[in-house]
Parts: C-alpha cells; structure tokens; sequence
C-alpha cells in the first residue's frame, strides 16, 4: 500500500504504514501511526507493540521517551518517529529505534473488550464495542476482506459489461407479494422498505441491457438464525438476451475468482478449510455440480428423508444435500410452484422452471432464473399467486414496450462473506448488525 | 467492448453491440440484438436503425424478410443476424445486409413516451414510464455516465488506501439532532432511516484508519426544490491523521478526476458547459478557489447584500458568489456555531471551525472538516446544540478507546451528477427518484 496522501498532522506525518517497513529502510526516519497493542519493559529498555490498518510494528524506547510512555494506557493513539534498525524478534523484519512519541488521543483504563484477542468475549458483547472490536486483527481481516470482494465484483460486472444502476430503496407498493416489509408514513401515504430490486432491475434491461446492483435492503421476518439479517447486503444482475444457464456461468466465475482472491489476499487470520490447497484446487478447477431438484429429491428419499416431489427443501434436506455434496452445488429446474411468478417455466415441461439456487452446504447463497417477460403469461401467473394486477401495474405494462427475454439472480453478499471468511453466524461479516433484538450501536 | 459472456439464446447468439461494428467486419456474419428505432420503407428495400445501450447501426432488409419486418411495431425488441457491409449513409461507418430477423418482444402500438425524443415529453410523464424513457439516448448517456463515475470514485479511494465499509442504514436514535428522519415500527421498538453514515464512518477510523462508503440515505424533509431528494446518494469519506485541508486536496484531486472522466467518457448527449475547453482547462489546471466564510460575508456585503458575520448563507447568497466564482469553490472556515456539533473548532480562533463546502455555483456539492475527538469538547458542543448525551451514548464512548484525530467530508453523488451530465434538475440524474409527491414506479 502507497501513501498517496501523507497523513499530515502539525509537525511530523506519517510516512510508512506498519506493513511497509523493510529491510530496505534500515538507516532511515520514518513515522508510523496506530494504536499501542502492547508494551514491555525491561527497565533500561522498553518496547512498544504499535498496530495500525496493515499490521504490527515493534518499536524500542530508552531514556526520557521510555519514562514518557510508562504513562500511556494501552490502546492510545499516538504517532512515532524513529530510525529504521535490524530487530533480533523472530516476527519482524526490522524494529524502530525511538527519537519522539506523540500522544494522540488517550485510551480509557478500562475497556469493554480485550481488542488483543488474548481475553475472548462473547459475540454480543464485542458488537456492542465494534469500533473496538475491529482492533482485533481476526476482525479486521474481515472487513479488509470485505472491502476487496466488493471490488472484485464490481470489476467482474464491468468487464461483462453490465452497468451499475441504484434503484430505490422506498418503494410505494408491496410487491413481490412482499409480506415481511417495514412501513412507514411517507408525506402521508404508506411507504415500504425494499427488500429487494428484483421489479426494477427486470426493467431497466428494457433499455441498459445488462445491469448490476450491490445495496442494503430489509426484511421485517422475526426469525433469529445463523444466517439472516433484518437488514442485509445484496449483490444483484439482471442480463438481457441471456438464460439463467449463461446466468449460472457467471455466478461460478465470478465465486471462483472471488475464492482465489480471498487466498492471495493473505489475509492470515481468515482461517477457511476452503482454502487448503486440496479443497481449493478442486473449488477452482472442477466445474460446481449442476442438480436438478428432481435428482435431489430421489437423492433425499434414498438417505430415508420423508420429502416428496412438489415440496421445497427443508433446512434439514439441505444439510443432507450439504453434507453430499460438501462445498458449492446449484440446484436447478425447480418446480415452477415454488418460484415467484417472475420466473419462466420450462418450454418441454411447464410445470418446471428454469431457476436455481446456488448452495454451499445448506446455505443458499445466490437465487436466480429466466424472467418471464411474456405479459400475459406474467398476468397469470400473478392470478395463480393470489396477487393483484393493480399493484403491479407500474411493472406490467413496461412489458409492453419491447421487453427483451431475460435472466438474473440477486447473491447474498452477507451470507458468500461467511463463506469466504471462514465463519458460522452472519453477525461476523456486518459491521453493525441488524436482527429482532439488536438496533444499536 | 467486448462480450465475455456470449448472449445466448436459443439457436443464435448476439456477437456484437452496435458500436462495436467497424469496417474490419465487412464481409462476416454477425448478430446484434436490440430495439426498432426506426423503420424507413422505401418499396423494393427497407431500413431498420436498430439501437442498444451502445448505439445505433442501421440494417437493410428486402424480400420475404422486408414483408416480415412491415408488421413490427416500432420499439419491439429483435435479433438480426446479416452480413456487414459498405453503406453510403454519412452516420454510419458500415451498415448490415439482413438475413435473419428474430421477433423477441412486440412493442405496443401505442406508447406512453416517444424514446426516439423527436417528441419532447415534461419530466413526470418520463419518470412514470422511465425504463422507455431510458431509451433516449440523452437520459441513457448520464446513467452510463453514472456508473462510470462510480467506478471513478472507488478506484480513487482504493488508490488512497480507503476501506470500503457498509454502515446500517436503519438506526435505533434519531442522532445528529436529526429532526426530519422518516421513523417506523422496528419490532416493537422506533427505528429509523439514516440520514447519513456520519457517526458510524467517525467510529470506524479508531480500527481502520480510512473508510469510504457510498449508499442510499433518507431524508423526511417536506421540501420540494429542484436539487433535494427524500432518498440520495451520498460519498462518505473519513481518515485518520488527516487534517481538512487535506480532505479538501483529496476531493478536488477527485472532482478533477471525474471532469476528464466525463470528458473521456465521449458521452455525446451529455452537453456540458464545463467541457467546453477553456472552461475544461481551467477546471482541471488551476487550484478551485478557497474562500473563507468572512470574505464572502465582506464580498456580499459589498455587492449589497444583507448579510451579517455569523449568519449562514441563503440560496440568494450563494446564488451572488456562484455569479462571481462560476464553477467550483470552496467556502472554508465557517462559524463554529452553523456547524454540527462534531466539527473541530480552529485552534487560534475557536468560534471558527475546521470546515469547508465545495460548491458549484449557488449548488452545494461536498461539507466536510475536521471533527473534534476530545470526548469532553464534543460533550459541550452536544449541550450548547441541545442535544442529550443519552442518545449519543454509544457513539461517544467510542472516543475514549483511543481515537485518533480525523476529517472527513460527504459528496452529494446525484448534485455531482447534475454538475458533471449539464442537468439543472436533480430528478435526471437519478433513475427512480424520491420526492414528496413521487414514491412511483
């Protein structure tokens, strides 16, 4: 990482992130900045532990300065300037010889969480000191982690060509048949929270042809799992000219780059199993197994479950399915009654669908199909699901102007950041998670 | 560009966009796909000018396939698959000799909006249908714009070391003094909708030192002006060690960087005075001016203004300096006491403040400056606001774990994209907007 802006504070600036000091600046004055992870002293010498963003550096103090930083509480902010030196630590490339010490921002005596790592608290407890929490590096990692898979995605729609589009989060009808929506009053008329830009996106490839969106929506379900938000992140396409078979060959590319992403990212403290090098060379090499919901339903029937045809698959199917097929797996062609009505059925067998869902285990990663873009079709479709036309109308009749065949998908971003990152509860991969019980900090 | 993924669908598949067909095609077979523009029929031969989101390329039809093409409504969606070749029309480097034409989609007869813009509709009748609205390559030019500026924006914060990070935009206290949030039931409990990531992005530079966001934020204001919305995009940035006059080099090396983007981009329909090339040099050469809060109080008060030191600026005043300083200015070091409570104050005058506005003309575009990190100072600052520390509990504590000094500053994307797409209303630049009479489509 290049210091593009120096950080320039009164009289020095920080010239060198923690992981930027090299053998190469021996001899050198630099200054870090970061917080004071630990501190030894060995009476005529003393060491500080400084953290930053990037890592750890090891800095030693003698004389004034060593008297100077016996008063300062751990986790202090201070920015240090010193010369460049050979270290005898084992973890470290170089150390810094300390010339001055400046007090930036003193921390309390007492902390809610121990930010080492070395005393665990539990998960409520650290969420509500996050900003704290994320000093933790198997935290951090986390977010750094999450910050270039963002960028990772949006680079992979750019080179397809799809277009970022920002639809509204305030929408002024229940759709999608959308129980499970917050309202609100807005300017005196009922307001919604989108849980989703699926009705959007299907129109905006009217005219952009291919687009993408990654945005916060919201869901009012009082369920408390593992797996769901109330708020959560989601990363969405919509493609013109494409069926859900070309859509599926993205979603594998694109989780595969990502998978490969995480491991050069060398983020250490992200532990994964899908990262040792035999499971990682089978995810990145070998094409992800394409099932059919038919196929699963016998596989299930076979293990003894008591499931059959026409019925969706229970969380304990999937963990069944999971457990067979380990990593990630899609499960296509489902029954065409358990779709939304957007979705397009089968030519050579109308009560099938052309969708799928993108599994890890018994987590449902990514949900995806062929839109049915034939209004009358759509019309009936709506009936069967005991929805009205009128508050679709703003949808349906964009049908009508030359509405290209399409398909898309909407892959939950929270949920692929648990599997990336190698963790079991959600609440891990938000910064300030939202559910039933949680609103603050 | 280039399709990665090939659209496919069923027997033939799109090779190429419109804009993609140059003279080297001559002599080969390829596909495009898009919408009947116009259709120009002149007996024994017939032109299709079929558009995509790329634009336009025109295409001869004759025989059985001209008998075919008579009873396509204008705006269906097709597939044409022909041979290019030479063509004689001035605007069009080759043109494409029909074999194939795929009925995908038949448009109605009759439209809501002319897409071609030969027929000129007001905003609203565009916004209730503007999926075809989008068809008008002047509306599409700024939203391809858009997610190029976008992207802009993410490189320049990646390059500069920011994380990216997603703070919850529903929240349990109506921070920042924030009358005007829109409020709802939040299982059994208020909540609200953010109308800015202000208090999240400041707590999360304790751990990682320089963070960016950019999402959809929510304002309940009942105010119905041409640069307002109840839902808008904002660029947040925060950074540790950094002063404000350092935040205001990073948004005007940035601001800089999308003109030429925009200028680069050779979006056609997006006329703009700013690139015109005096004014582009200008803009891109010289330092924006930077002008203290009290010399635009002098200022005005010298054109005649009735102004007085200490009061904030009317649009009437900012209308004044935007005639004097045209294009882009700062408005820097404003009275401590018209800033929020988390601005710092300046040291050697402490009723100014660390602050700053970028501005284009009267229209403000970024607010930003240094924020006060001493826990007692922002306590006072929140009890001359008026403001309890009860509610801000959370956030304050953050300040004693070790908070390191930081500015920071928040964009308005959709007024950026007003400025950069030449627009006077900030409804354009925004493809579902928000306001007090609009919640749809």
């Amino acid at each position: 990482m290049a210091t593009t802006t120096p950080a320039k504070l009164g009289r020095i600036s920080r010239t060198h992130y923690a992981s930027q000091l090299t053998r190469e600046d021996i001899g050198f004055e630099v200054v870090v900045a970061g917080w004071i992870e630990d501190f030894r002293d060995i009476g005529k010498l003393g060491f500080i532990m400084l953290r930053d963003v990037t890592g750890l550096v090891q800095t030693v103090l003698k004389g004034e300065i060593l008297l100077k930083a016996r008063n300062i509480p751990r986790q202090s902010n201070v920015m240090i300037a010193g010369k460049v030196q050979e270290t005898k630590a084992k973890n470290f490339a170089v150390e810094l010889s300390v010339n001055e010490i400046t007090i930036l921002s003193e921390a309390s005596l007492t902390l809610p969480i121990d930010p080492t790592g070395r005393v665990e608290s539990n998960l409520d407890t650290r969420l509500d000191s996050r900003a704290l929490d994320l000093r933790n590096p198997k935290v951090l990692d986390i977010f750094v982690l999450r910050s270039g898979i963002l960028r990772i995605i949006r680079d992979f729609f750019s080179e397809n060509n799809f277009i970022e589009v920002n639809t509204p989060k305030i929408i002024g009808s229940a759709s999608e048949g959308g129980s499970n929506l917050f309202s609100f009053d807005y300017f005196r008329r009922k307001g919604y929270l989108a849980q989703s830009p699926q009705l959007y996106k299907e129109q905006l490839v009217l005219s952009l042809d291919r687009v993408f969106e990654i945005a916060p929506y919201f869901r009012a379900e009082n369920s408390h799992t593992l797996r769901h938000l109330n708020e959560f992140y989601s990363v969405d396409m919509e493609a013109a000219y494409l069926d859900y078979t070309a859509v599926m060959d993205l979603v594998e590319d694109l989780v595969k780059r990502l998978i490969v992403f995480t491991k050069e990212s060398k983020r250490v403290n992200v532990k994964n199993p899908i990262l040792e090098p035999k499971t990682f060379e089978d995810l990145t090499q070998k094409q992800f197994p394409r099932i059919r919901y038919e196929d699963c339903i016998n596989e299930l029937q076979n293990l003894g479950e008591e499931v059959e045809f026409g019925q969706d698959l229970s969380d304990a199917s999937l963990k069944k399915l999971g457990e067979k097929f380990s990593n990630f797996f899609f499960i296509v062609d489902w029954p065409l009654d358990l779709k939304p009505f957007y979705i397009h059925e089968k030519e050579d067998d109308p009560k099938m669908s052309k969708s799928f869902d993108l599994q890890f285990g018994y987590l449902e990663l990514v949900s995806g199909g062929t839109r049915q873009h034939d209004v009358t079709k759509l019309k009936s479709r709506l009936e069967l699901q005991g929805l009205s036309h009128e508050s679709f109308k703003d949808h349906l009749r964009v049908f009508e102007w030359g509405m290209p065949p399409h398909s898309g998908c909407g892959l939950g971003l929270d949920r692929l950041m648990m599997v990336l990152s190698g963790v079991n509860n959600i609440r891990e991969t938000v910064l300030y998670p939202r559910d039933t019980t949680r609103i603050s900090p």
